[in-house]
């Protein structure tokens, strides 16, 4: 073979085989994968139009009603982490001028606000201080205000460890005649959630957190309302990847292409379900309760207090105060060079603050729990 | 633990672990992964700010620029397949009102047109029968003519076969004061590419053809020039997944969270690049241009003819006439049945016409081509 230029070797790394640290993932995400999944997304790639695959994508659809207590018939994984199922919800249901309104008590209410306005939303907000939650009256009072289009709120705030109660508000939503969409980001597989008896519209979340799955491929769904506004756009929906009027029909009865889907991502994502539905669900809420209930206990007992109040408290994920005179980063820091444990710091209002510790999902165990304890009470 | 309400468990299926049949993925994607590439994503994943992942993703950088041949500085993985790293190139480059130029020749500069419109680009189109390519004076003159700030080509059409020459491209596109976007979904890592001798603007690419992976995380490159006219926009870039003003942070020296990486697709994709760069650049272009010969030869001994010209023959892909009289569709079904080898069918102009057959990556191999000459010489 002549080649007309000469290739530059400059970029070419000599590497070795892939060494990578084993950690406990005790942060808000990625935890670790259940080993069943991680052995399932080793599977060799089958056609992402292959009948065996197309088969597994069903049984994705039903595994993922079922998490979500959801009949929706568009109810699927898309094809990125998290961040690309939320913004697969704005894409589809908002159009230039549309009223939406957020409800922001921490980062990623902010993440809702800054997407919508990319799709030309009317951003209207209704905040909180980090770690709190709106009350039904709030929330009647912010729709009355604004009539929007869409009500867009947080169930399981990952940078506040705060629960959002939802129960009420999708009937405030058909009252004032919008949509209902929620970030179930860190609920999914880990905190009670009843998606059509609360009247959700719009929901996604993501793979890696109480679903025990490798980040990859991310639960999305919409009702048939969500499904009417967005059969009734006067435009394209301006996202080609994301787009459900084109992803509906891969994922439906018409099979047409549209993307290679990452086929081992939903191997895992498949196994990661199956688990799930084998544990049942009450079982699995239950277990993550029970564990976060005596990691507070411990963590009390060493000294340290939460910053949401235990009602509103998520299973899975916990927000830590820093003591007054501790370097927070370098207790993390320690964590992990030392124990091979990973927990989060604090965002934007909480940063510096708090410390964030996960049970997610297939680290919701006992095992995790004692670790944790037992290393922080070597590096306080 | 008391729920409010009771669990509906209609879509909670019993499933069995999963089970995939082995086929040898000879269509147009994906290919099979390299064994090593399955066994490195099996690692467990770790958090993706953690220093040994960040670590990972400055080799992933490295590699990706030397398949590329191109110092970029912006040259990344996008966290979805190889349709996000397509939108990704339109998305951050296009503001409204640009005129955007593709050169169609197949279903992906379609794609191209409708994703750019969807930016608010005012899209203009040259074409050409599907499997034919633009000369340089064609393309000229459609510069004259529409004087775009944006001329987008499909180097390797997945769709036909084809491959579109590129050299002398850049200069024009200089010349005319326009970017150079080029799809190499089906070219890099199978067929030579000099991203900056050449002197491209933006690609794309994805994991799951020449790279040897299973399919998502998506090569991403772009040129200074292209930066340029990413942070002279006037307005935000209009997907948060995809902007790169915000993902350049993430995998630059500011490591600033944006969105949890798909880990174990990262993983893969590493060991991908470092297995070609261990054989490589010329070794594995050299082979799989040997081998598609070989395939060529084989399958017109068999007395079918191939779609394109071969001087514009690409080879990782190649598009065969179904004979005459022969049920394309029926052949392919048998060939996944009886013999668990997958081809693809034709799209678009071509669909009924012809049968697709990729020789990518770790496919790219003597035994690929003797177990398909076999099994065709059985169903036809």
């Amino acid at each position: 073979m002549t080649l007309t230029f000469s290739i530059n070797d400059r970029q070419r790394l000599q590497l070795a085989p892939l060494e990578i640290p084993t950690r406990l993932l005790l942060g808000p995400g990625p935890s670790n994968a259940h080993p069943a999944v991680l052995q399932a997304m080793n599977t060799p790639p089958i056609g992402h139009l292959d009948p065996a695959f197309l088969h597994l994508m069903d049984e994705i659809q039903s595994q993922l009603r079922y998490v979500w207590q959801t009949e929706n018939p568009l109810t699927i994984a898309v094809s990125g982490t998290g961040t690309a199922a939320m913004e697969a919800t704005i894409a589809n249901v908002t159009e230039p001028g549309d009223v939406v309104l957020v409800g922001v008590s921490g980062y990623f209410g902010n993440r809702l606000v800054d997407m919508a306005g990319r799709y030309g939303a009317d951003v209207r907000t209704i905040t909180k201080p980090w770690g709190q939650v709106f009350s039904l009256e709030e929330l009647r009072t912010a729709l009355e205000t604004h009539r929007p289009a869409i009500l867009a709120l947080v169930h399981a705030e990952t940078s506040t460890g705060a629960r959002q109660p939802l129960e009420g508000v999708g009937d405030l939503c058909r009252e004032f005649g919008c949509l209902l969409l929620v970030d179930t980001v860190t609920s999914l597989g880990g905190v009670p959630i009843f998606l059509d008896q609360w009247g959700i519209d719009l929901a996604y979340s993501c793979s890696q957190k109480g679903l025990g799955c490798p980040p990859g491929a991310s639960p999305f769904t919409m009702s048939p309302r969500a499904m009417e506004k967005l059969q009734q756009r006067r435009n394209k929906v301006a996202n080609w990847y994301l787009d459900m009027s084109l992803l509906s029909k891969y994922w439906g009865n018409e099979r047409t292409y549209h993307h290679t889907a990452p086929t081992n991502m939903y191997y895992a994502l498949r196994e990661a379900l199956r688990l799930i539905a084998e544990e049942g669900l009450a079982n699995g809420w239950g277990r993550h309760q029970k564990n976060v209930e005596y990691l507070w206990e411990g963590l009390e007992d060493l000294g340290l207090s939460l910053h949401v109040a235990r009602e509103f408290r998520l299973p899975t994920l916990t927000t830590v105060c820093i003591p007054e005179g501790v370097d927070g980063k370098a207790i993390a820091r320690q964590l992990l060079n030392e124990h091979n444990i990973e927990i989060g710091g604090g965002l934007g209002e909480l940063a510096g603050k708090v410390w964030r510790v996960g049970l997610m999902g297939f680290n919701s165990r006992k095992e995790s729990v004692d670790s944790l304890l037992e290393a922080l009470r070597q590096v306080l």
